[in-house]
């Protein structure tokens, strides 16, 4: 091991410089101009990979290509891993806010700055760096590992679903290892073991068949945006609690070990409340901030339309209100079954003065492996080992709907050891990452796979 | 008297081809285009006047010119009565759905169709008519009667406000007369004697400093469109009450005889909900529709803004949601004092969660005039004669600004002797005027003269 770590000590500026070069190239998945791009990044990350000593292909899809690369075939059976990340970056728009520009990428103050730094090239490239370690220091690695870089990650990740269906047996894995969330800052290097869910629906209370005058009309017949506020109203008591009848009855409970772990997390509430600009936060009784946005369930209201929305004032009963709402849910809840609980409730608030429609819209299933279990517990070690502090474990409020699919098709859990700090500026002008984060992700993946084998 | 009526009878043709040359002229208020035509609408009717007979003016205004028309000057004090109308006209558009082009006045089924035959040259023609018939027959007119005839009723009549200030002592009177509403049908001839007043505000609640992605803060920050609509839902009862503590305080409670003549009322709870085309009626408990609609007060939301309001979903929590309210109110509601009621419950009703504007909008105050006082007693006896049936006593649920001011600046009562019918589509393409109405309107007009000068 020794080797290796040595190894990527002694190649750190030429690294650096590989990732540049990486992320010269603009491979912006959501625009068509930009294709040949996209598929230059998919040759330049197949050579790169074939050059560090991986067996590496390109596989054309209908969309953007995916690049696999596995280590070299040996006799024996080993645990085989696999590496998710994606080459596709976000576009750099708007342009002009940029202190450099996106696809020139710049090292300063210990980060490089470019389009798809941190989301996702960096990140992914520090373990390509890790294997390239193992590989030409001629260092015994006690596994099998299959690099699975996309192109569309920004775009819905279609073409890689179908891939996962197709690959199937080539793809059996131990576990995922993905390096694309985030940690709080660099003393606090984290795994993140759970994501929330969602489900998605659009309301719409439909009363007078038209915009009627409130004058002439007003009074003697229900105002559709007022009952939308009722029925929405009622749907969140005073203590922050959904109030739809089931809502809570499966939703996984924070351990009190999960809660203790929690207690680390650097932001204060004070801090967050600053953060986000807001008079004071708002959340469900009886948790924590870093609890309520990440492992207890939530209602929003996403959007609101009805009637007269221009300048000044315009007298009408609007003939319908309508509501965009999603719900964020954690483990054991299921998509469908809250949003029939929701729609249930939703039809029992209805009153008869006016027509209730509602549509579906999308759902996906939260995400969680204990973070007590075996590979976790090692990916911490890992983590500890490369960063130099204690680890933090993380839920994140968000869903990555390919972490599913990993599951449901391969049946393989994943490990999501994100290199990102909260100003890495994901999405945004001067996206960048930090080259600590870089050099310290790649011993962690180093260290990381002896670990995971010998489970 | 029975002169003036036989004239009457015997001009009807001539009437009718006048009106027709009236309607004719597009005096447009609000397009700018027609400036040239508005002007000359105001030309031929003050020639008009003065060729019945009339000592006829044109004011030049900032905007479109008012037309006065005075009867002859004669000795000794008589009483004085001024008759309101407009003769600017509503945009014509949509052109295409008109079966007859808007300023081609067409005769069919007994009505004049054309932009403006209704609302208001139709009407205020009518009165004109009456006075010619007595100013040609050298019929004792026992009053003195002032037409006062603007050109910005569909613009806000700003110009109309300023004259009264300036002609106040000329335009002292002991009533306006104005026909510029409705009757339920050709069998129920109507005397309004009571209009809605409002007030407009518009509320917008704001949380965090932008829009935030729900899955990464959601549960632990409120949602501004829930709190909004939480607030909005306080706002009204189940059983259709104003949750506002003082909402109803100085409201006029309907009299007795005001509910009995109420029952009157053509169109039925079924008919109505047919014609709004609404699963049920829905309104403060204890009232009927008729009631509901003219003489109580309401509380609407006319629009409702937050979030996302595209295709699909975007799962954010909005960083604001805003909602237009108006409140339409009863005689002896002060728009103030109701708006500051409103504004205080919306105070006490925000959590301390989200930061509240409220931003004031128009105001007006309703009008009453007592339907048993001896100038409508009159007036429903002119309007028995002339149309030959029992007429009806309405409450409007719309506001007439102008109604306000003739009080304000004159301290004059109006008499609104509306001549128009439910399907004469006023403000729509395909405006008419019924020719019944129009004839019994200029009889009516005659036969009111006398009644009310005796008082």
């Amino acid at each position: 091991m020794q080797s290796v770590l040595d190894y990527l000590t002694a190649h750190r500026a030429r690294f650096e410089e590989e990732l540049c070069e990486y992320l010269r190239l603009p491979s912006v998945s959501a625009q068509t101009d930009h294709d040949c791009d996209t598929r230059a990044t998919a040759d330049w990350l197949m050579k790169h990979c074939r050059a560090i000593g991986l067996k590496a292909r390109k596989h054309t899809t209908d969309f953007h290509p995916i690049v696999t690369a596995s280590t070299p075939k040996r006799a024996g059976r080993r645990p085989h891993f696999l590496v998710y990340g994606h080459y596709d970056v976000q576009p750099p728009d708007p342009l002009e806010e940029w202190d450099t520009p996106p696809f020139e990428p710049t090292i300063r103050k210990g980060a490089v700055y470019a389009r798809g730094a941190t989301d996702n090239k960096g990140q992914h490239f520090a373990h390509l760096k890790a294997v390239e370690a193992f590989l030409q220091t001629g260092s015994e690695l006690p596994c099998d590992l299959t690099f699975v870089i996309e192109g569309e990650e920004e775009v819905g990740s279609e073409s890689l679903v179908k891939f996962l269906r197709q690959k199937k047996k080539d793809l059996q894995c131990d576990a995922v290892v993905v390096s694309d969330t985030g940690m709080p800052s660099k003393k606090h290097p984290a795994l993140t073991y759970s994501l929330r869910g969602v489900t998605a629906l659009e309301v719409t209370v439909r009363g007078p068949k038209a915009d009627l005058h409130s004058g002439i009309y007003g009074g003697s017949v229900d105002n559709p945006a007022l009952v939308l506020c009722q029925m929405l109203a009622a749907l969140r008591d005073k203590r922050g609690r959904i109030a739809v009848p089931g809502f809570y009855d499966r939703a996984q409970k924070l351990t009190r070990y999960e809660r203790e772990q929690m207690k680390r997390l650097p932001i204060s509430a004070a801090q967050y409340r600053r953060l986000l600009g807001v008079k004071a936060l708002f959340g469900e009784m009886g948790y924590t901030h870093h609890e309520q946005r990440s492992a207890r369930p939530t209602l929003e209201i996403n959007g609101l339309t009805s009637g007269y929305q221009g300048e000044g004032s315009k007298t009408i009963v609007p003939a319908w209100a309508s509501a965009k709402i999603t719900c964020r849910l954690v483990p054991n809840q299921d998509p469908c079954e809250i949003n029939r609980l929701l729609k249930r409730q939703l039809k029992k608030l209805c009153p008869p003065s006016v027509k209730l429609e509602i549509e579906d819209g999308h759902g996906a299933e939260a995400y969680h492996v204990p973070p007590t279990g075996p590979q976790a517990q090692v990916a911490l070690e890992a983590l500890r080992e490369a960063f130099g502090h204690e680890p933090v474990i993380l839920r994140e409020g968000g869903s990555i709907p390919i972490i599913n699919e990993f599951k449901k098709v391969l049946g393989a859990d994943s490990l999501l050891l994100g290199l990102a700090l909260p100003d890495d500026n994901l999405h945004s002008p001067n996206e960048k990452f930090d080259l600590d984060c870089f050099h310290n992700g790649a011993e962690m993946s180093a260290r990381l796979w002896p670990k995971l084998a010998a489970i």
